[in-house]
Order: structure tokens, then sequence, then C-alpha cells
């Protein structure tokens, strides 16, 4: 059975601004390696399982030139291009339903285009026994990171004791809960019943959709008429307007909650959602004070700074624990302990009409 | 007699890096005034005093096109360039060589370019009694203000409690001392026979230049010959000769600690002496959160910051008691309690010989 890859790359990134903007979000930013942005690591990465022109991308309509521009390799017409956010059912529909229109059944696998992984064997070796589990049933598979403490980052799946027949380390998930607090996320570790939702997932088409059909129908209806536009003169008016009435929910609650057949893989991998700045530091060798530099800066008497420097030169005195983040226009300055309100300041801009800065 | 000015402008100003360059010290620029520089400030504020063809600019010959530019109503040949700085005795001597050759005896106010006076009529005032002081005796007259805290960013003043006979509020002067520690500091300010040093000083030609010929003998017979020099086809390679053999001393170590007849006018003109990005906060209204802001900016759950803006965004999130000063080429981020580390910066940066960000 052919091997297909849906990335989700519709992102605004607003944790990342100021590097990252409305116009070039986080996934298309070389954040993790000087080299390659998020989202062409994340293709170069199963590039051994699966052909480029079986990836496919869904991200949003101002994103195309980008992803054309970053992933020459990837087939036009695989090029998903959401006319507005609806979040994941939505968008993992559309991608099943393509997927469908083009191959029929197929194995799929579903990740998101700005996640960093560091050892991208043992995800692969993770993968390959996903594929094979979703080949020969059918199960909504999903891999879970074993936590290594409280983070409040993430989302978490609770899983049971029991396994698959077959498969004895694929384990059937009892439920998916977002972001915890602090406190729920210590009994969470504490209880040994849970895993970080890494957002990935694989399965067949007819998998995904079936239970689409039974949990969403009303969205799957709308994907049956988006099938039959697609490849027509009609295709992106139709879209637009098929895609604009689906119900915006997300996978986990829109149907990996209460789909029958929910299993989980636990995974280890060098995973990382690198959902703030914060995450640049995990993934960075500090100097012998802590600070984690990327460009032209001087530090005196300061420690664990994360700067990421522009153009121009950037002097630390005398701090601990702030994130600096230089750009053309814009300049961020920020308590760690604060990064999760960086968000605001898009907020803010956006408030203001200063649309050039977003 | 005629009442003429020194202004002291040589100074490199590196504790306001990165906005005081070599090229452009603080003097040079609009720290306290948005609309003028610090030396325009000084020169306005005693024009009621003294004509601008009396005042006198001392200077490094890198600025003196900086003076011209911005000091148009000072005749050139009043801008005294010295060749290399060689502390304040030998600059205030061979202003008083300079005016004496010009006019004989006068009264010679010698003050700092970089200095700030929120109260610039009481200034005068205290100016005119010293005038008056200098004119009708041999004194040399300093101005000293009431300490308000311990403060360790300043030198201080030990002053008896005996006057001047006729002018009960000048007091004799019987030390200097360099900016003391904390537990000094509290110790001055607890005994109470201790005001700031301003380093602003009146008297008569002939007092300074007689003190110095005694006190500093080999300065003086230079600054003799230097006064011949002045007007011949020679001055400028002469002085460069000769003003390089001075001495380099403080006037106030050199000259006031041994001399005669040194009395200091306690003094109430709202004086700040900007020693670092500190006393930006001290002369500026704070928003609601304290946060004293120049340029643009958004602040999210930050207070007390000083943002000194460039031409871009900056965006505070999280900070307390943090300074961020943005210019073209190079970014400073610093917290309070270490802006004495400031000028470490341009020293790394000499270092590396990166002489374009000095």
């Amino acid at each position: 059975m052919k091997t297909t890859a849906l990335i989700m790359a519709g992102g605004r990134g607003e944790r990342f601004w100021p590097k990252s903007r409305k116009q070039t979000p986080k996934q298309f930013l070389c954040l993790t390696d000087p080299e390659k942005t998020m989202i062409q690591s994340t293709v170069e990465r199963i590039l051994p399982l699966v052909a480029a022109e079986d990836i496919f991308i869904a991200t949003n309509r101002d994103y195309k030139a980008l992803v054309r521009e970053q992933l020459p390799e990837i087939p036009e017409e695989n090029i998903l291009c959401e006319p507005m956010a609806r979040n994941t059912a939505p968008c993992i529909g559309w991608g099943a339903t393509a997927i469908r229109k083009k191959y029929g059944e197929a194995v799929m696998l579903v990740l998101p285009s700005d996640h960093m992984i560091t050892q991208p064997e043992l995800f692969r070796n993770i993968l390959r026994k996903a594929v094979n589990i979703a080949e020969t049933t059918d199960a909504l598979v999903t891999l879970g990171i074993a936590p290594t403490g409280p983070d409040t980052g993430y989302g978490y799946i609770q899983y049971t004791s029991g396994t698959m027949e077959k498969y004895a380390d694929a384990f059937r998930v009892k439920r998916f809960v977002e972001k915890p607090d602090l406190e729920t996320a210590k009994t969470y570790v504490k209880s040994g019943e849970y895993l970080w939702n890494s957002g990935m997932f694989i399965w067949k088409t007819s998998a995904i959709l079936r239970e689409t059909e039974e949990l969403l129908p009303e969205n799957y209806a709308l994907l049956t008429q988006m099938e039959e536009a697609m490849g027509t003169p009609e295709e992106e008016k139709r879209i637009e307007e098929l895609f604009g009435k689906m119900k915006a929910i997300s996978i986990d609650y829109g149907v990996m909650e209460q789909a029958k057949d929910v299993y989980v893989l636990p995974s280890s991998f060098g995973w990382d959602d690198v959902g703030s700045w914060l995450a640049v530091e995990r993934m960075s060798t500090a100097d012998t004070e802590g600070n984690v530099i990327r460009g032209d800066a001087v530090t005196v008497s300061s420690r664990r700074c994360i700067v990421q420097g522009g153009d121009r030169l950037i002097a630390a005195v005398g701090l601990e624990d702030i994130i600096i983040v230089d750009t053309k226009d814009a300049l961020l300055v920020c308590s760690k302990d604060h990064a999760g309100e960086i968000r605001k300041v898009p907020e803010i801009l956006r408030t203001g009409n200063r649309t050039e800065l977003l």
C-alpha cells in the first residue's frame, strides 16, 4: 500500500514574533537548523519513507509561494491552500480526501511542519511500525512522547494498559487533554498514565474518513463535495465556499477523542514542538555562562540569555534569563518567564493597525 | 570686568554607548532635551550672563566640526582643540591662558558641557553671586550640591563652617574626594559636611593661573610657551608639542586640593551630571508602569524600564528595571544595577578592533 504524508503548515507562529511574521511564519524559518527551514527539515526527515510526489502540504493561501520556493520537489497540485483557518479536523479531512482522490486507499502520515526531531532514524523506525499497524488494521495511530517533567506547554494523551493484540507497544488511548496547568501536569506525570501529544497521526485514508463521516457528518458531506470539485475549473471557488462552511474543530476533539480504535505508540526520538523561544535554548549549545547566542553579540555579566541577532551587534550587560530577538524593523526583549505573553505584542500591533510589523 | 566661560567638551561618554560614540559623544547628543544637544543647552543657559563671543569651548580635535555645526554662534578661534586628552588641569590652564591672551584679566566660568540643570534661572543666580565673589577677591569658587542621598556616582567636597567674611554663603573647602563606595558615601551624607562636586568653577584668570604657576609649575611653563605660540603660523604644531608634555591631572587634585582660597557655594538648581542611562529616568516622565520611553515601543507586563528607541519598534515583555538602547548598528540591553558595566562593551569592541562600533 502506498505511504503518503500530509504536512500541516498553516500556522501563524505568533509566539516567535518578531522573527515569525504573518508573511513568513515559524515553519518557514531556520529556527533549529541554520541551513534549513523547519518545513524543509520535516520533509527531508520522511523522504526515506515517502516519495516527494506523495507528500501533501496543507497551508494557508498566503504561504503557497513560500512552500513552492522552499520545497520545489513537492508537486504543485499537492499543495492544499486553505482559504481560511478552520483548525485541524477540516484540514486533515481535506488532505485525506485529496489523497483518496489521487490514490484511493493509502497510508497517510499526518505531521506538523514546525517540530524538531533530533533522532530522525529513530523517528522513521517508529513511523515504519505505525505504517505497518495502519496498513493491517483500521486503527487511528498517534505518537506519544514519554514526559520528562510536568511541562505545561504540551497537550497530554492518557492511555490504558490494554495494547493491540498483534502490536504489544500500541496502547489504547483513553483521552486527549489540552495543555494543563502545572498542578494538573504534575498529577499526570506522577500517574504514569500520560504521554505528551506530539500531534502526529498515522492511518489509512479509509479509516480516518470513515470516522470523520461518523463523528463529523456535516464536515464529511462538505468533503465529498470538495472531492467532486477537485480538478474542475470551479475548484478554487467551490473549495473556498465549502471549506468555509466546515466546523472548525481540532482532530483531537473532533475525531480522536470519540473514535473507536485509537492507539498511541510511546516514542522517543528527541522531539520538541518548538513552542516558544525557550525551545531554541533547549536545542542549542550554550556558552560557559549558559547564554545561547546566534548572531553578533557581546555579553558582560550575563547568564542564561537567548540572543537571536539580526544585522547588528547586540550587547547584553548584567542580564539573566532574558530573550533578545532582533530583526530589521522590530526588536523583542522578553524575560523567559513571560515568553507566553509574546503573542500579545502582535495583538497590540493588530489593534494599532500596524500590519507592516505583523 | 568681562565675564567669560570655558565649556569643557572633550569627553568620550562611553557610559552612554551605543548612542554615544567616539565620533559623537554624549555632549553632542539630545539626551535630556529632544530639541537640543547637551552642549547647546549648556551654552543657551549662560547666554544671559556671557556673550557668545566670550564663550570658549575646549574639546578634542575630532569634535571641532561638531562644535562648529552645533554652536555656530561661537567664534572659531574660541574653539580650543586638544590634540590629546590630558585631564582637566591642562585643559583649564589652556583656557585661562587663551582668555588672558584675548582679554587680559577676566572672570571665567568653567562648566562641563554634559550636565543637566532643570532650573536655569536659579543656576544663573548662583553664577552671578560667584562672579561677584571672583571679581572682588582672588578666591577659587566652586559650586557644590547638597546631597539628597549617598550617591556613589558623584565626587564629594568637604567644607568647613568658616565662610568668607563678606560672602556668608561661600564656605571654605577642606578637601575634594573622588566617587566613594556606598558605606563611605553614607558617612559623608550623615556628617553634614559634604556636598556633591558639580565640577563647575568660577575665578579670575589671574587667580587660577597664579595657583597653577605655584602648584603645577611645569605645566605653567608650558602654558606660557603655548600663549606665545598662539596667533603664529606654528600655533597648531607648537600646541600639539607643548600640550603633549603636560602632566595629566585633574583640576581638583592638581590645583583645588592645595590652593589657598578655595570656597564652595552650596547650590540648588536641579542639577544632574547625567552620568549614566539611569539619569535619563530621573529626568523624564514615566508611564503608569514606571517605564520611561523614547521612540516607538510596546510594553507588556514591564515595569521601570528605560527604552531609548531608534528607527524600529521595540517590544518589552515581562521586563523589570531593564535599559534598552537601540541604534542603527548596535543595541544595548542592560539591567539597571549593571549600568556601570556598560563601558566594558566599548572596551571589548576595542580589543576586537571593531572600531566602527566605538
